[in-house]
């Protein structure tokens, strides 16, 4: 068991449930490098299955670009350039020669994909154009780093769009806070959805909605964000379109972003002090059978089959535990791992023709029929989801708090009134020491109030918090 | 239609066929990556599918090691640097800062794993330890390149197996020998398997078995490398355990290469004068549902409705071309695609409560009652993955020649005697002006004969050929 509780110290419980765990080893030898060991691995790829799905099911196709981008195609866009410039890794040799064009290796995809997207993009009839893609993208990060979290190497998921208008994109937009909304239901990870200040967007957005979640210290973790361009890099870009009228125009683009993040929220979300828990549907091993061996085996190898039948027939991810080894030692290793449901079979079980079952999120064992077994554990997916959806959502709801002003920061996410000036909101930032997270899209504020800082009447809230 | 015989000009109609057929898109800017569009992401996604199931089935487990691998661990075991050190990118800056230890961009993973599989693997209880990744690799070729078969970004599939014993090293590679016929199946593609002389084998290995198929104008394709290690890495990377005795020993290690040569060599092994054929368990879309417009609907919508039932319930990847265009270009652009069937739903099947059906690789037409529509599907996917799979294997089989020594090479795969000895097979390759593939495996060789260049009595034959 883990002597830590995460409420206590997050920072060491989260490092030290992730090697314990097994999801990646930090061993590797290049800092913010982290080697993807099987069971985390699995985990992540069952993620990528929910967003695929999800990314799929409204239009958006897959595709794969090239990992090196040419310097000069790189420099097109001033304000993107500038904000990655010193976070980018540079390729200058290639066996022994030096390069004629350093390659970039990419931190993100914009400047990769849009030479390819004017030549994609000729008439109306190719609008709106969906693609994304699944790839590790490559930061060189100066802040210290953490295992899934904030990485020199991370796993990235991209979505681009070109679009005929603004209003085209705008409802981009709103679909991709469905998606989001789609994703983070299958990972149980409550959210807030906010406006990103002027001075905190993405490099060359026109604006930026971040999706922010909060982590058991109160900090807050971003988990994804989506991005409308307008037509910021369609013309440095050169895509363009010949409308109705046989008139060009440059399209307007939006992207969205996702990463290993969302691995790293559902950890530290749904996690205890004995170890992980899976959301049943991104669970790598959803349910563990252990045998409880009882000195001779007396058909237990039989009736262990019987329930393998059952369990394959009903689709479910499961593995047997049968090392000679004690029980107990069993279910520490398997609760510290996150399956999300544990199944015992022993002597008594096999006599009675029950399974005892035992949840991860509350600990709590019953007995079951063999004949009810498929339809209980369907049943018991449900309700470790929707349990561990209420307990996230509960603590999320608690750590949002309106408070007066920026020197009454507390722990989470401070709402408090703001002109929506960028100089007072920089003022906010400094007196509280936190980050201004923006004004929240998915929450009205009612009435008004005045500016924190300079007291003028105003209908904004802004959320201020510590980041991680 | 492509003006284009494959076994007249191969190269030509192969670069047509990938660009038409929109599987890669080569415009990118930096030479020899090329972007994954939509269609041909899916086959090789689909692809990949495959595979993993395969790796999974014997055991094997996913992972995802780091790009970048720093130069002195690159460097540890002589004959692999020197192999592969005029084909490495090199990573030498980030952001505005020179890097202290240059960084290359893997060209394949043994040393960014085996740093970590020494910490892994500690007594005889870790071992076998059998893990596999799917990431792309980058070698920067000088030859010319071409699309999915020699390109400077490919997309690779790595497998990495330590044992506790040169036997068990063996064991694996009938296992590995197993998968890659199951792999093939999938894709209707025959082979030869040669274990490669050592002049030609893997940078660092003890022996090289390379997979080989041969292409429309007799070239020889390797489209997977089966590699015994013995001991060669496990010492400079330090891999050792504990044996039952309590004595150190060192792991013996085997790989298994596959890459998007796999999709290359499917697209030229199937296709035609019209596009692609591919073979139903990885096409993207298995079959395309055209509709031809018969002035009014008439209740045309509706029939569609109750095929698209049938085809969902029988889970097949299908599309509706209902585009208001002459069914002609819509039959020549599905051909081109490569998707293996088609459907046409008119007034007249609607009517007769029938569907005519259309194999790609056939071009028959045969009508089908509704009812029988999913079994037909079914039946038909297994013919004609059938099909080609006899198709090729005939053609295969036609293309492998006994010759009496090298200065008869014919097209194709070349059968010679051969002495065993390197001098006598360095001559063959500078006499037949083509390269030795070395000992065919899965082919015994009847009698004896005399060495084609020394004249000494040998059982052993050689093939030789010109490869891609």
């Amino acid at each position: 068991v883990i002597n830590l509780r995460k409420e206590e110290d997050f920072s060491e419980w989260y490092n030290e449930i992730v090697e314990l765990a097994g999801i990646t080893d930090k061993r590797y030898p290049v800092k913010g490098m982290n080697v993807w060991t099987p069971y985390g691995w699995k985990a992540m790829l069952l993620i990528d299955a929910v967003v695929r799905r999800e990314f799929n099911r409204r239009g958006n196709s897959e595709v794969c670009f090239p990992l090196f981008i040419p310097e000069d195609q790189f420099s097109k866009e001033k304000e993107h350039v500038k904000g990655f410039d010193e976070q980018v890794y540079w390729v200058t040799h290639a066996g022994r020669n030096e390069l004629d064009i350093r390659l970039v290796v990419r931190p993100t995809s914009e400047t990769a994909m849009y030479p390819i997207f004017s030549l994609w993009v000729r008439s109306h009839a190719d609008l709106p154009l969906k693609i994304y893609q699944i790839v590790n993208v490559f930061r060189y990060e100066t802040k210290q780093t953490r295992a899934l979290m904030r990485m020199r190497e991370i796993h990235f998921i991209e979505g681009h769009t070109c679009h005929a208008s603004f209003e085209d994109a705008e409802r981009q937009i709103s679909e991709d806070l469905q998606m989001m909304k789609a994703i983070a239901q299958a990972l149980c990870i409550p959210y807030s959805i906010h406006r990103r200040p002027e001075w905190d967007k993405f490099p060359g957005a026109y604006y930026s909605l971040g999706i922010d979640t909060i982590m058991p210290d109160g900090r807050t973790l971003q988990i994804g964000t989506i991005h409308q361009y307008r037509t910021n890099f369609s013309v440095p870009y050169n895509i363009g379109y010949e409308n109705e009228e046989g008139r060009r125009e440059y399209v307007h683009q939006t992207t969205y972003g996702m990463s290993e993040r969302l691995l790293g929220a559902l950890i530290s979300i749904h996690g205890d002090e004995r170890g992980l828990i899976f959301p049943p549907e991104v669970a790598p091993i959803q349910a563990i059978i252990v045998i409880i061996a009882g000195g001779d085996d007396h058909g237990l190898a039989g009736y262990l089959s019987e329930v393998r039948e059952v369990m394959t027939a009903a689709g479910i991810r499961f593995e047997v535990d049968d090392r000679d080894i004690r029980p107990g030692n069993k279910y520490y290793e398997w609760e510290r791992k996150g399956v999300p449901l544990r199944l015992e079979i022993g002597q008594r079980e096999m006599r009675e023709r029950e399974i005892t079952l035992c949840r991860r999120d509350t600990g709590k064992r019953i007995a079951v029929r063999f004949e009810a077994l498929a339809g209980t554990l369907v049943e018991m997916f449900d309700g470790i989801a929707q349990n561990l959806h209420d307990r996230a959502s509960r603590f999320h709801g608690s750590m949002i708090h309106i408070v007066a002003g920026p020197e009454h920061l507390t722990t989470g996410v401070n709402r408090m009134w703001w002109c929506g000036e960028e100089k007072c909101g920089i003022r906010i930032e400094e007196i509280s020491g936190a980050s201004v997270l923006g004004t929240q899209e998915d929450s009205s504020t009612d009435g008004e109030g005045k500016c924190t800082i300079c007291g003028r009447t105003t209908t904004l809230m802004v959320s201020v918090a510590r980041s991680m």
